[in-house]
């Protein structure tokens, strides 16, 4: 049984503070930390985490007991986000239904809260109300957004709660299993940055699934000060089931339509196998490789 | 301590024989045969192997004890081949040395001569003569070649032999130590195969390295009659450092200029890791890819 988790937190600055949780997962298991990506402007990290179920849920204990002293209050960074552990999604990998890793990740949820008393969203597959399913619809409106809601409308208060629906310095966790997706970043050509933000933006909400753009596609646009750069940031839902291949393709084609021009990009976390076998069977025309073909030669 | 062998038979038609030996080699281990390509206009077979050596040199085994059988005066086909059990040959993958597997391939050559009583010439790495260093220097001039030879030059005689220099039946055997290479086939668009075939072999002839073309290319060019396909075929040697995908491209640019048109592509085993990370590190753009970062989901 294999499981992935991408917990991502509040804090991408302090390289101390995330080299030491790195030590801290390395030690447990050396192969259980696939990727960490951290980032200075959105001051952001997004572990992936791939093992046994045991393992995993360990793993994010130890993140989660090495920032319980931060405070989202004190956060600034470019990312929407609503808590310190913001968001601790769960994929089956191996030999694991969804519905099984659904009733272990409710367990997980319980044992997650009773412990750092931090309020949890269940939501994707894990969701118990459709209010709170999708995960961008509360997180990207912010703290102050969480904060009112009970006020307002019971339907979008945490799913595990007691004191209170929103932690005085960690915020709300939101925590659910998902299919895998696909976390990818358009870094810009930005010689004027308002004018490539403007474009970008523009070409955000076009992509977007939910404005009618590129099925699956969450789409967002940010200037990334320490790079002087603007970012085209994109989610990719249902990724071992979509050809990457070709929304990279339109996508950059679109960036090109609208005058903008892409210097690099950056893969937050892992590649589904498919979407290698796809690029492969794209790039040389060719029906026979999969990634059991690939071989690791030593250096 | 990790091996690769890509043992090639000259035999690629007989499908019942194919899926015995198939069926054989994975009945010893589930996880040793990376890949089986066979082809009928080549009428050749080449296995990809790997595993611990104990293991590999057994299937090499397997495979040569089923074929045994064959008679290579009687082969067909437009790969050339001087034996039936045409090449064995070893590449390191991992906690293992050129130098320690040259020691390994030497003792296993030894033992499939006395266990069969082909002659082996000890290629590439392994070879003792620099006449017979290059496999394509000897073999590729085929088998009245190889009959001839010791008559006039005993530096082009077989390494390890006693009564004859070329098996009545099995012909000789190729065996070295080499770093990994690909194989890869361009199938072309072949409206008049006189034409498309002339053309084929040029682009071959200037694109090869011995004649001054791409560095560590080497190039044939066939008619698949069963395919009614012209066929331009590479190995890329050194094939874990070389830029494969701007290898790739080269050629297909060439194939342009010469009017012939690329419908696919084949693949021959296996890809090295390092090719995989170029491509994605080219078509994306990215610097933050590695293939520990595949994760292999369920379907």
């Amino acid at each position: 049984m294999l499981i992935e988790s991408v917990p991502n937190i509040s804090e991408g600055r302090n390289l101390k503070l995330i080299n030491s949780i790195v030590r801290k997962i390395k030690s447990l298991n050396s192969y259980l930390l696939k990727d960490i990506h951290y980032d200075y402007d959105h001051n952001r990290s997004v572990f992936t985490i791939v093992g046994k179920p045991s393992m995993v849920f360990e793993s994010i204990h130890i993140i989660a007991q090495n920032v319980i002293n931060l405070d989202i209050n004190n956060h600034i960074g470019v990312h929407p986000r609503t808590g310190i552990i913001d968001v601790i999604p769960f994929i089956p990998v191996k030999n694991i239904s969804y519905q099984k890793l659904i009733r272990m990740v409710d367990k997980f949820a319980m044992s997650f809260f009773r412990k750092y008393r931090i309020p949890v969203y269940l939501y994707y597959l894990s969701a118990r109300k459709e209010k709170t399913r999708v995960l961008g619809k509360i997180r990207n409106k912010g703290i102050e957004f969480i904060k009112r809601l009970s006020l307002e409308d019971k339907e979008f208060i945490p799913d595990i709660f007691e004191d209170y629906i929103f932690h005085p310095t960690l915020g709300v966790t939101f925590i659910g299993v998902r299919p895998p997706l696909i976390a990818f970043n358009f870094n810009l050509h930005t010689p004027d940055v308002e004018n490539v933000l403007n474009k970008a933006r523009k070409v955000a909400n076009e992509i977007r699934e939910s404005n009618g753009g590129i099925k699956n596609v969450q789409a967002l646009a940010f200037f990334l000060q320490s790079k002087n750069t603007v970012q085209l940031s994109i989610n990719v839902l249902e990724a071992d089931k979509t050809d990457f291949f070709e929304i990279f393709q339109k996508i950059v084609k679109k960036l090109n339509e609208n005058g903008l021009i892409l210097k690099e990009t950056e893969l937050v976390g892992c590649f589904p196998s498919s979407l290698i076998e796809n690029i492969v069977k794209n790039v040389f025309k060719t029906n026979n490789f999969t990634i059991e073909k690939i071989v690791k030669f030593q250096k």
